[in-house]
């Protein structure tokens, strides 16, 4: 966590920015190990120039970040206090509110509090220090993969157990109800994102809801679920057919199963982000199926289940060991059905590897 | 609908604001009847003084939005284009970017949109439009209170599941996953809040998470869970005691309980909400145990789980007919376990009605 801090210290040097400020539960968690949603009170962490960083947040809340390990300054603030008072005691100390330019996440602090900050600096210039937050999470070290591949081992744990829920006659929810069960037995708090179980036509669209649809002999099942463990996502794909499956059917599996693992074969480091997307894309539009492949090939995973990169065809960066993201092309044709194949994938030093292990050969339910 | 946009206009015409801009998830849904969620995507509603509303959002959701029944003006984007570019061209036709004041969201817009505004209104003020949504939302409609009525059902349900699910040597999170197993197969895809089942000592901690514990005789046991349903919420505590009860235990639940029902009995149209509080806290501390009541005796409830009235002593405001919120005292001895009683309330025309209907009285489950 130190050497985290360290480098936004160094950025802050290398722009003259004075101080930066930090609100947003991910990058808070990433700066300090300390996981926390104090909803909607003040809670965040300043970085200066100079000297030890600040961590405001309620005090109820400070015997617990003291446990996670922050070793720096801290104000805590009861319910009948103002934060932003405190604040500006510890800073006129500092001689700090004089700074010119402050940092904040543009896309994550409110507009109040932006005008609290505004007050707290007068005529200060605010500029954005996310993109570097971003940079820095993009690459992932031992100890963040580390906890990504229990969370993937949990989300191919998940789709087995829908799998193994798979009767004649079961509906959507019954089957997402029980993986998650599941999952929560083995001590899982939270998905990652709202789980898809999805039944013949209904998989083929690409923004369905799983609901009563009864499973019946012939389907194809698609299941996109992940967990979030420790404060990592992980987010998985399968899909496999009841029953029996159709030429048509298998066509298209086939088709989404040689874009994907094509795709897979060109990660290593030093590959352009965006040809993971046309390698894909150029398989299933050769197939025909072009029209009906409306997302981009993957994002960036971590913290956030989508993080950066984005993993689309105008994206010109180049993949770099460490970087974890999923690859999940897809065919949906609507009003019959669809298919699609996601791993999480790490960039090795001279590859890759794929964390989500659940095999990807067409399986047909019986 | 129609007429709660209306009461926006109105306030923007006394107020002389020419424009509202509404971008939170809630306040959409609640002057739309749409719920969406497009993550990083610009999606809300402008309001203007003169003329029909306008809806932003993807294209993609289009169909959506006109299917949900919105009757106004849309503008829909793709992906390579920009939401901003199509509001300032659609302004300026009507000569709308001359506006001086705009009403937005401070609590809920993000730094970067109001820059955004910023630059489609040059020198514009932004003044808040969040009390008067607040206002306007604390009092439900008889629609409004049918769907969360039947979310309370869904709560009483999910705590018999809990109470089922116990058995000497079961987990916390084992009977949690069962609750939230059996709410799922009702069709529940969203829980309110994260599902509170806590066991023996776990219980006497406001802050503690369901974990590993296991049950045994003696353990008083705590549920706190609601649902989402249609964009409504639930939100229900009760506490049991599993195989015994010793008389402290049983002291400190009569000691809750009597609490709750005094505060309960006070909720009438003209109550001063901070009394609800006092009537509660008055009680448990003749009782002794005035220094383990922390927290404040409820709060509002509705398309959030969390609300507006904060129901504590400080609040001079009054119940009126239609509001609904929680009651919630509770008393927790640290290392020897808490008791916490909470239903959501509705205030009728002369009182009244407890929308949580599962039954108070101590339960010993064997």
């Amino acid at each position: 966590m130190q050497e985290r801090i360290e480098r936004v210290t160094a950025w802050l040097n290398k722009n003259r920015i004075e101080v930066a400020f930090l609100n947003s539960i991910e990058n808070v968690y990433y700066l300090s190990n300390f996981y926390t949603d104090p909803h909607e009170r003040l809670m965040g962490i300043f970085v200066f120039k100079q000297g030890q960083p600040l961590f405001v947040l309620p005090t109820m809340e400070v015997g617990q970040l003291q446990d996670s390990g922050w070793k720096h300054k801290i104000i805590g603030y009861s319910d009948h206090e103002d934060p932003w008072e405190l604040i500006r005691n510890s800073f006129n100390e500092r001689n700090l509110t004089k700074a010119d330019t402050v940092a904040i996440e543009k896309e994550m602090l409110s507009y109040s509090r932006s005008e609290a900050l505004l007050n707290l600096f007068p005529k200060v210039k605010l500029v954005s220090v996310e993109d570097k937050l971003n940079e820095m999470r993009v690459v992932k070290d031992d100890a963040e993969v580390s906890v990504i591949r229990r969370a993937t081992k949990m989300a191919d744990f998940g789709v087995q157990m829908g799998i193994d829920a798979l009767v004649e006659g079961i509906s959507e929810m019954e089957v997402l109800a029980k993986i998650e069960y599941e999952l929560k037995k083995k001590g899982i708090r939270e998905m990652a994102f709202s789980t898809m179980v999805l039944f013949g036509e209904k998989s083929g669209d690409p923004h369905g809801n799983p609901g009563e649809r009864k499973l019946k002999a012939g389907d194809m099942v698609l299941f996109d679920l992940g967990v979030v463990l420790e404060g990592y996502c992980s987010d998985i794909t399968r899909t496999v057919a009841y029953k029996s499956v159709s030429d048509k059917q298998k066509k298209i599996y086939q088709t989404v199963l040689r874009a994907e693992l094509a795709s897979l074969k060109a990660c290593k480091p030093g590959m352009r982000i965006g040809d993971l997307d046309k390698v894909a894309r150029d398989i299933i539009t050769e197939s025909g199926y072009g029209d009906y492949f409306p997302h981009r090939i993957g994002h960036g995973m971590g913290i956030n289940v989508h993080e950066f990169p984005s993993m689309n065809h105008l994206n010109d960066g180049l993949l770099k060991e460490g970087m974890v993201f999923t690859i999940e092309p897809g065919i949906y044709l609507p009003g019959t059905g669809g298919v699609r194949i996601e791993d999480d994938v790490l960039i090795t030093a001279d590859g890759f590897e794929t964390l989500t292990k659940f095999p990807k050969e067409l399986q047909i339910i019986e």
